[in-house]
């Protein structure tokens, strides 16, 4: 039996401290955080990781994107492969504190457990490499599309694309990870057997059902579209009303049909235009384009298929209707999927030895464990989110949630190092 | 008969030479200017204006708001008061050239011609001052209100209000002109007894109905409304739809509204939101708000006191279907009103002297004019827009237009400062 339970109370303690210091870089009047990816502020709670990692035995490495990599050797006699863990610094603009942070330094800190553990003879390791990783730029708030550096670590995205990226002021991903001093060329010396991620849930369903930690089986699907109108600018006073082409009237009709297509579904569609970028965007002018980030959400691909049907139609009666042409600018779809089956029950069996009421569960949100699973098996862990908040200064974990999800995590984190070896295959059996 | 009509041929070079200099300044792609009030660029237009000015015997003058003045002494034994001239420097994002320029410019050139038949005993000036006038931030582009400089002039807004205006980045109005050089302390040293503006139309009536020059007699009155919707930032992917509030959403219901509005009035209401801000504008982030510049303009204050109770109503509806608040920030009423009939009935003279096909008409536009009109009479002209079209790099004013504006322009100054004393009440009288 490899998992204890019990954290040592020191680990738990840095976990706290950790979180106050990370919470502290890029914080906000309101309690949350603006650690735009590739800023001044992602820089620096960069820097601090690559700070504790050196201090703590882990070798430093950063990727042609900038991804953050902290590498334990565990074994270097008989073991082989790699188990990777981690999330992403970057946040939303005064977004919240847990979001991704919690998971990379949970990952740091059941590193430091584990470390003990095997140092103790606890723990025997079958993989030599224990990786804690910071993805970059997963939010896909200063640039899109989100998830990009776990894309490009998992081969669904070049690297030219993602470097190419731009920011709302024309600055590209390359020149601002440049700025910050996070361009490398180095990745880890073995690929990850499997990806493991805490996260806090994003949603109120652990809180609702009161469950301590949900194992993530599968993922709603997402299609975005970068949809621009192009009108005519001209003066909002003497121009004849039927002579306008007003692209933020086009734009205006195409937020609320999204929003009321989603709100007849029952909750089987999420719909919404986050941003929007208007030029010129003054007041005596009408708006001469309008540039809208729409996404369409669903576990139920039949459900986002008649939904983009009815997104693409509706472009055409808004156009006809305002005068405006429409563009779709760029689009991603990322299809529903389910994680890897045999990761999801070495979870289950960890988490439930701990005694910890647990439950599997779909995520609406987009992670780096997603972007992963693409080409690696990855296990995706929750904890609960106070009132579902999050992308928000209030979201909150309760202290006791964020220990038992350290504790999950380190668990989980044993039984993949004890139980599976280079070949990324779980050994079945387990004590649950 | 104090008006030739004859524009020598070395001022109408001048005319042309000048609008190709001050076309450079801000010059975009398009064919437009970016000249935004208080900017880099606007001070440059300032810099050469003053230089213009000092070159030809002019004394210049800058007020506690930036407005630049070019003060003529036309004689200095027997007259008495001044006669003003001018428009404004600054432009839309992307604007037109002539829009607010051409006035400025042909203001100078008028000055040259005038100067130059006062020393040929060609006019015997009953004025002592000719002032020409580049008022401040006419546009309301960068800093809103609209027409800063001239309702500080004429008195309806104080200084410290208006310096006080802040730019989308935060920049004080006060900053940003100390920064270009514009923060001064004079006055010219007589109050107009006239203030006279030539402009481009802004509209299509006298291209449609083959007129060379209008006499604006009425204006539109204008209602604006900075409007906020204020809603709860949270994740757009899990966040069940029933729970969110999206200021977004809000915002596109108000934008819709008030087009659909105007759109039915056939002709008696113009609605437009030009402008608007969304927070944080992410776009994984539900938008917590969306600020929007609202404005209605109608000939009828009956109309407007409609479309204002209707848009108030809407706010109420709106809020109780999206969950959000509102929030009316700040607004603006300028009243329908007419100019002074004495100054229309002195132009139309002027100009039906020399030929000219003019008319009389209103303006949907806002103009430093009419901020003047407040306090001191006020005289309008327009020439002709292609097609209507304007506050766009499109926006184009013919050569022979231009030129017969300059025409017309210089008569009428002419008649002012030949008929009218220090009392500012034209003589009655005249050739037409």
């Amino acid at each position: 039996m490899p998992d204890s339970g019990a954290m040592p109370a020191d680990v738990l303690s840095e976990l706290h401290g950790l979180l106050a210091r990370f919470s502290a870089i890029g914080a906000t009047a309101e309690g949350g955080v603006t650690r735009l990816a590739a800023s001044a502020e992602d820089g620096e709670a960069r820097d601090l990781l690559c700070r504790w990692l050196r201090e703590h035995g882990f070798t430093v490495m950063i990727d042609e994107v900038g991804n953050v990599f902290g590498c334990l050797d565990l074994d270097d006699t008989a073991a082989s492969g790699a188990v990777y863990c981690g999330s992403h610094l970057d946040s939303q603009p005064n977004g919240g504190r847990f979001d991704g942070t919690y998971g990379v330094l949970a990952a740091c800190c059941a590193a430091l457990a584990i470390k003990r553990d095997i140092e103790n003879g606890k723990l025997a390791p079958q993989v030599r490499y224990l990786v804690v990783v910071a993805w970059t730029n997963e939010e896909g708030a200063r640039f899109q599309p989100s998830l990009i550096g776990s894309s490009v670590f998992s081969g669904a995205l070049r690297a030219e694309d993602a470097l190419s990226a731009r920011d709302g002021d024309g600055v590209t991903l390359a020149a601002a990870l440049e700025a910050i001093g996070y361009l490398g060329r180095e990745r880890p010396p073995a690929e990850p057997n499997f990806y493991v991620e805490l996260h806090v849930e994003q949603g109120a369903v652990l809180e609702q059902t009161d469950h301590q930690v949900g194992i993530v089986t599968h993922c709603w699907g997402a299609r975005k579209f970068r949809t621009r109108f192009i009108g005519k600018p001209d003066h909002t006073g003497p121009t004849p009303m039927e002579k306008r082409c007003d692209a933020l009237r086009a734009a205006s009709l195409l937020i609320s049909g999204v929003s009321e297509r989603a709100l007849a579904s029952e909750g089987r569609l999420h719909g919404s235009v986050g941003r929007v970028v208007v030029e010129p965007n003054s007041p005596n002018v009408v708006p001469q384009s309008a540039t809208l980030w729409v996404e369409l959400r669903s576990g139920d691909e039949a459900e986002l298929d008649g939904a983009e049907t009815a997104f693409r139609q509706s472009l055409e009666r808004i156009c006809a209707a305002t005068g405006c042409r429409v563009e779709i600018e760029s689009g991603s779809v990322r299809a529903a999927q389910s994680f890897d089956a045999d990761g999801a029950a070495l979870a289950r069996r960890a988490i439930e030895s701990l005694d910890l009421r647990t439950m599997t569960m779909a995520t609406i949100a987009g992670h780096d464990a997603l972007a992963l699973q693409e080409r690696f098996p990855a296990i995706l862990l929750f904890v609960p989110s106070v009132d579902g908040t999050s992308h928000a200064p209030q979201e909150l974990t309760k202290d006791e949630d964020l220990e038992t999800g350290l504790t999950a995590l380190t668990a989980v984190l044993s039984r993949l190092l004890s139980e599976t070896r280079g070949n990324g295959s779980p050994e079945s059996g387990g004590s649950a």
